[in-house]
């Protein structure tokens, strides 16, 4: 593809010769004269003077030293538009593997891919597209929307509903019980029956070794176009808005709402039942003991604005030399005191 | 099942009028009037007013607005019972699938169930009524005792022992190698042989991807009763006692040992070799760095008692205006004491 | 083996009586006078007045109460070689199981084995002694080096480089898709493409369900003979350097570069895009924000030096003494200055 040829496609307008041919893109550091890159953060423009791309995709405003530049806006989000043009997803081809076992009342939709020793169980329906890559588990009783991927060595237990176009990478559990024991008067721990199931929405996405649990009655349910990270920690009956995004590591309490657009960093714990409202994005650990309203952007354990936080920090590295400058405070008021008390 | 059908079943007395009739359970919020919920914790009192629920389960000395409950002191635990009652566990019948490989040396009890691709190595003894979901792999020398359930897609190790009545979750892996490696003179790291096994006694429950692995030397222990939430780690030679709980993305050090009972947040690290005892209640995220004594409820990161750790938060956020605060007295001082020497 | 046989294979001096016959290793709480067992830690020290243990790996300036004893400045070291010794690793047989799937152009070493419902995908190559154990799925494009052995299900993403002598344990996620998404200006996320890969360098180890992801550009790297403990993440298009050692629950944010023997304690978590110097320590729960310089031993969150997070850590526990302190002296220091006022 040429210049020319890809900015036409993207919409976009160029400077440069149109004929240059781009072979794939690269990042600023590695791409040679056949590459296209990009530059959107300010602290990588050095880099401009040292890259061998042959294309870059930049702001309208900034100044490029190479002479053949794509302008947008948004140069990041355009690169990965790039990168999907050049890029072929690793899907295999539709088709049952022998080895896959089918339970009854199994209904799969046009082109739907089942790798080697995938079970369904009973119930099952599978839009058209769907792939499921191989010694993953599906239960019972699940709805699987068209052009869903679901990769290897999943379990999706019964009554669990995933939508289009949602992604699951391998080792993801859906749908295991809640955790919810019930003290005894004789110092046991007695199950609370966990009968509800998990509903993922159009163009959700799960990482790596994540769980979400079904709910003790009713749903769990994660939001259109919502990110989850690996390791990440669903609990029962959650409600996770649409468009969040949700780091590694980060755990959320059962019955907790979050609203739409939540971004939390890694390594977040939050707590049972409370509400984030629209738009909060959580600093990595933040640690959330109660409900946080709609935008604020939050940090610490307990959480505190992250501006607050920032302030505490640097505050707390002080703490010594405040107990010196209380101690010595302390000691020439009382020399002070002393005089007068002579006088 | 009507009032009375139930509460006589339950061995627990009603008002209002039997024969109305029970159809199954839900929340407060969204019960109808043929659905039986329950009330515990004060701060739900006001969904009485709302709820359309027909039987609602209380305590003895609470209003109750509707016509029809069932009394008794934990509400909470007979509504456990009753979600039982009328929840059907959701078990596959018993049975061999054809494509499970057993190895040599198999015994099965009575009405075992082995799913799909489920692999049993050498020389393994189940009890009656086991279940076992698809995909999981089950190493050598395994015993697991009568009515476990283990899910899909997990591994479980060499001479893993597994009492009766456990209840495995997806993607759990017990009996991997211990995280034990020798320092050597020359910079690398020499694999300590994990020689051990996992042992868990009665009743264990855990949660999805979590991981227990094997000790060096002897077994890694989790007591009757105990009950682990989600991506739990408990490291090689721990010795859990019974009927704790511990929440999710907490991890355990190696050869740790907590005494029963003990309740733990989500997120919390506990050092290695540390002994905590008996009843220990742990908040969210507490960083355990030493024994701890029975009965004490802990926070924080170094622990402190958890009354003592809300006076530190509370006290932290002041930091800053201590900070100005310290400043404003050394200057005042020095003006005083100036004053005074030039008297 | 006697006495004199194991020392002169392990090349050592030993006190007592070379004829004593040594049947197993034991820790020295559980040993028997048929037993080996080693003493390197002082404060374990008072064991040694209990221990039944009949032969002692000890440091060569410890007085030792029983008689036979192996010196050597290494104890622990030694004593994981004499595991080994009397260890037999729980490794299967040379042999591919009928129910493995075998792709197209996979290429096997001598002796390799394959468990059951093994699924291995096209264009593989397997060195010899390679061992992969039931229900792992190995996607295409994949090297895997001589006597490296991966546990049960598992997931090998396309284009994974494993060196030799690497050991995967069960569950482990390695080659999944970063989590990399770009913000529209519509407030939804759009996917930038991850079309990178994993290497992992000879002598890797991996715990039990951690995750390792594929880079968005070229490759995510860990390096010759570094250990992974369970449940760690590895973010896209990290450098690991070799000889590293990393607890469990830590998380490692994209881009990020360890250099070689940095130890990082567990449930750590490091920020995107730093860069962590040669053979530095972070103890557990450490927050890193920034780049760290080679050799320091960190804590805390932010991080920093050791030392001195335990001084801020003391003070802390004073913080309400000293609000209590700072009134004190206000009310102090006002009392003195109206005095003073009226003279």
């Amino acid at each position: 593809m040429n210049l020319h040829e890809l900015a036409s496609h993207l919409g976009l307008p160029y400077e440069g010769d149109g004929t240059w041919v781009i072979q794939s893109p690269a990042s600023l550091e590695k791409a040679t004269p056949e590459q296209i890159s990009f530059i959107e953060n300010e602290k990588y423009y050095p880099f401009l003077k040292t890259t061998k791309a042959g294309v870059i995709i930049a702001k309208p405003d900034v100044g490029i030293p190479q002479s053949h530049v794509i302008r947008t806006p948004t140069p990041r989000l355009i690169f990965a538009q790039v990168l999907n043009l050049f890029y072929r997803a690793r899907l295999p081809k539709p088709g049952i593997h022998p080895t896959a076992v089918l339970g009854e009342g199994v209904h799969l939709g046009e082109r739907v891919h089942l790798g080697a020793h995938v079970v369904l169980g009973d119930d099952i329906i599978l839009g058209d597209d769907v792939v499921i890559f191989p010694n993953t588990t599906v239960y019972n009783h699940v709805r699987i929307g068209a052009r869903t991927i679901i990769h290897s060595n999943c379990s999706i237990n019964d009554y669990t509903q995933i939508g289009q176009d949602c992604f699951i990478q391998q080792g993801v559990a859906i749908g295991g019980e809640g955790f919810g024991f019930v003290p005894t008067p004789e110092g046991t721990w007695y199950k609370m029956p966990q009968t509800g199931w998990v509903v993922l929405e159009d163009g959700v996405e799960i990482g790596c070794n994540s769980t979400v649990d079904r709910a003790a009655l009713g749903e769990t349910r994660i939001g259109r176009g919502t990110k989850l990270d690996n390791l990440v920690q669903i609990s029962h009956g959650c409600t996770i808005g649409p468009h969040c995004v949700i780091a590694s590591g980060t755990g959320i309490g059962g019955g907790t709402t979050l609203e739409s657009h939540v971004t939390v960093g890694a390594q977040v714990g939050i707590k049972e039942h409370v509400t984030v409202g629209r738009g909060v994005i959580m600093a990595a650990r933040t640690g959330i003991h109660g409900n946080v309203s709609k935008g604020s952007t939050i940090a610490g354990h307990p959480e505190v604005p992250l501006r607050i936080w920032a302030r505490y920090s640097a505050a707390f590295r002080y703490l010594p030399e405040m107990q010196k400058n209380i101690r010595a405070l302390k000691k020439n008021l009382a020399v002070l005191e002393a005089r007068i008390a002579k006088e």
